[in-house]
């Protein structure tokens, strides 16, 4: 296993690609190589991306040339992918053809052969990568789920797990940076509430039956979770508020639920990852939180937790009620992708195993 | 029937109290008499809520004085009250010893012999005044729901009226406005959601199972409806938003749930009352409406109406979801209280019915 | 004189051209005929400016298709403009071939031959169309300043006739309306001030020179006033609001100020055009006025007065400080506008004394 | 010299309170041993100011009871005050009497004999507690400016010294948190600005006046710059931006003026004290920055630099123009107070040479 992988960003100076940057520029496993931007091309990183961040770039990112994607060319480790829809359409297979490829994309999540993978959750469904040399790669392509999933599928796995989940009803007020940049107008959103965020509720209904689902014999299983989302855009900048509502097979009460949730943990935490919070869900008991604005960078790696709040009873003993606050562009984005490939890269999936 | 009712304000110089004087200032029958307040006694009205409205107050009422209360010595014919829950739970009974009062305050809306009236909804519970006799009152008390419940029962009738609603799911996004002055700091709202009103979710709960029971035999059966509502606290300055998840006893479809809304008229539309609106529903069919800044003045009366966008199948077909706006200080609190008290005006039930 | 305009509006569909459409809605003497639109041409209106506009537009607009522009075919009695820089500079001389056309885009204002106009200000100077037969017109143009420099002038024009203005530091915070649609991303405002604006601190420095000069001889005699312009840009949806130090030739005092600006008027108000409020410059007394959102929507004609408050001292008797509100497209710009058509229209400017 | 200092913190439970605790958690020198507030006392810190802030409280001081102020009682050996001025004018003095006592405060700072230090600026003025023995204290009392005048200071010292600054025109754009919890209500400010707060204006004028004055035998000479301020409250959470006209005796070009603030340096960066930042000073070369998001917390340590761009000519060749950014609760109030206490302690001023 080679000590140190170098990587490049695709959509490097987007939303999310600031959020790479700042997370791997003093990662211990991997160095940035390429940043690659199409509107962005040939400019400076540091001058691509300077109305959208507060912080400043690494001095030897922001001095590097932003690239047009040339998958032959740009010879790395691997590359991280959270370019738009469209161009991740076309571009990830043949990035994939060449490197292992951890995306964050929709465009392929919901194909038979590419792993959907919240790493505390299903890391097993790492196995279909190996499916994917029937598409003549040499690469692979992984991806993870949505913002809005990523931070609700991290409370409903522990309670899926304890108390089967029959019915869920969700709805997000999530935070203008999830539109990415320019993304949403500030006329359409100051004083305002959107109730309309395009794809996203049908995201989350499949996505979250795909992620608590079953890997068995080459494929994924989904779970048969009845899932209504009702998902609304709100005046915040960072940080997905969700309120939850579900019913159980089994009893639950909010102790039991609250003591599923905290005693939550998965193979990143096993291995300590780098990335990998010591709690992947933070409980707390105040009447009022989590709060965005105070919760999104909760727990020992910033923004890589989920907090929950309000755990109370639903309408019955086989319902309960709770909020939950997680960082749409860290542990819903750049933060959940780089966290497979730490566990990817610590398991020998990337490589070895293979 | 006298042509003109002069009127006094309980809790005049807030929030709700700006708008019951700027609802009132044209109003054809009735005139406001006094304002009173326990802060600003003493005061003129239009030194006593300047950082509040953005609107001037009419001449007449700008040089009142602000008075503390005096039941016995204010003789008019009748009272508005917007008082906190304990002024209110202390004043109102001194009030409604002599005259007739409409309260939007919380304090008696779950007494078994006080009306909780939204006029479209539950016009004939107003016979529960009658009862109060026996509680040694001249006058009499009836109240409005919660800002919250309002809107929210004004969609829920006439589809409970068509499918019986089986099950309740809601989440909201309540406006600043809706805390009262000065209520929420801004250092607690800027970039940041709340997931917390308290006891808000109980009241719209209760609430509506008073709103949609029954009145027979001098008291009110409530209906048997599951709720579980989520109330969240957002940045913006007037409208509550909510999205509604609901499950009914007989099939359900969007176009027949929009259909049912639409149809929808009440007491107040038939009798042409002057702050009726022409629908006290809108539907809206454009997929992101509606929204906060947008809606919350729509209609024939500016903020009467409820607006519902989003209407879209549940999880099966004996369930749906939508989003509805509706603005709270208006319909959700002086409006709804000046439409009873115009009803019951018009019908006869203030003084010659009784 | 005709009893009744037709006028078309070119960029009818953005941030400003809503505006126009509001306020020529019921217009006693304009009519719409036309808009003008190149992104949203060949779609009805109402479907082309859903999510700037809290209001629904007139039915008889709702249902116009956009047009692009075809100078020659649009046969009507004026058009106002709206339409971006570069657009202005292309078809506002096609346009102005034909038809009478009163823009406020920024693309003619400093031509010597074109008219920069405030009502209240400097009628004297739409002589200047009379030079326009040069350019081969049959209609002309004139133009109305940049949104932050015409409420500032209504405030600097009665301070400068009696005390002569010498020196002007002022700082603007602006809304975001005034960048137009989709305009300022949301991500770049909330919670954020950014301290420039593209062109504007320029734009108040020339056009106040321009406004407070002396028309004579055919020709704009700039004032000689030095302007020290710092503009912002800042989270609120409309109004500018300005912060104003200037030193004078001769002694001023905070009285003396206010007695000046409450009885500036102008030649609007003595014809009592339609859009004239009654005094063109509010001065309120409370320490704490105006403010953005109290005060956007001031005076007789919603939007159209310019709100001054804390007149007071400088730093010695030949100087000193206050804070302005002004509606920016109300007064800002449709409203100055229209303010000025009507002005030509009624005294005839447009077509006989030319 | 003690190796280690024993704090305590008045007003510990209020919005600068927090910013103390965060920045003492892991302090070289200073150890955090009281924390005294009024309102709170009795509970535990935890839950003193969970609304407030988006930090936990380190666990030595979330347990720590909150005490009422007992000055003879709370041994010490130096205590910072951040308490509401009236309870300054009153305590201040009674721990004066025993201890080193550092406020930022504003009751004392325009005593003769009470320094008003930033200690890049003027650290010289640490010698008038040496007349405080008059008073009969075994302490003493010094102070730090208003959050405004902090940043702006630190730009105006080094052009001063270079340039001579005649005149001061500054208009600010301050966030709400520099009105402490509660503070602004959420409905005074959402959408708006509030073009006043109390005292202030006069507070940067003064201030201005004795920080850049001359500290000679025994008391401060004010200097003589003309200051016109003009504050805003804008709804931004933390940072105040601020506009800066200014006008100096020699001449000043945009170039001259960069150099100067970027050479600046003080006592503290020669002393490398714990909480001094490299650059006191840091300018920007971007047309669009400062920005109070994304400047707030810039530099080496996070808030204690002024953000400076847009520096361009003013009028003429004595005047410039710029915009600043500063932390109000960071270098505004609680930084610089630790800063001055840092400078204290290393230089003896605190015991030995006293």
């Amino acid at each position: 296993m080679k000590e140190s992988m170098e990587v490049g960003i695709l959509g490097a100076t987007g939303m999310v690609g600031s959020e790479y940057v700042r997370m791997l520029a003093n990662h211990p496993w991997f160095k940035i190589k390429y940043v690659v931007g199409k509107k962005t091309a040939g400019k400076k990183f540091r001058e691509s991306n300077e109305w959208i961040s507060s912080y400043e770039p690494p001095k030897s990112v922001a001095e590097m040339t932003v690239l047009e994607s040339k998958p032959e060319d740009q010879k790395a480790d691997m590359f991280f992918s959270c370019l738009p829809t469209d161009a991740a359409r076309e571009l990830e297979p043949l990035y994939a053809r060449y490197y292992p490829t951890y995306s964050d994309a929709s465009a392929y999540r919901m194909e038979q052969d590419i792993p959907l993978i919240i790493p505390e959750i299903n890391p097993d469904s790492w196995e279909l990568i190996k499916k994917q040399k029937s598409r003549g790669w040499a690469g692979f392509l992984t991806t993870g789920p949505n913002c809005t999933s990523i931070g609700l599928n991290l409370t409903l796995k522990p309670l899926d797990d304890e108390f089967k989940i029959k019915k869920l009803v969700v709805a997000t007020m999530q935070a203008v940076s999830g539109a990415g940049f320019p993304g949403v107008p500030s006329i359409s959103i100051l004083d305002n509430v959107i109730p309309y965020i395009k794809d996203e509720e049908e995201k989350v209904a499949v996505e979250t039956n795909k992620l608590l689902g079953r890997y068995a014999n080459g494929k994924v299983e989904f779970a048969n979770i009845d899932v209504a989302a009702m998902c609304n855009r709100v005046p915040t900048i960072d940080g997905h508020m969700e309120t939850v509502y579900l019913e159980t097979e089994k009893k639950i009460t909010p102790e039991d639920a609250k003591a599923a949730l905290r005693s939550f943990k998965g193979l990143p935490q096993e291995l300590k990852l780098p990335t990998a919070p010591e709690f992947p869900v933070i409980v707390r008991e105040e009447p009022d939180r989590p709060q965005t604005r105070l919760d999104r960078f909760a727990g020992t790696v910033p923004g890589m937790s989920a907090v929950v709040g309000r755990v109370r009873k639903g309408i019955d003993d086989h319902s309960i009620r709770y909020s939950l606050m997680s960082h749409n562009t860290v542990r819903g984005a750049a933060g959940n992708t780089i966290l497979t490939a730490e566990m990817f890269y610590k398991e020998g999936w990337m490589f070895d195993k293979r």
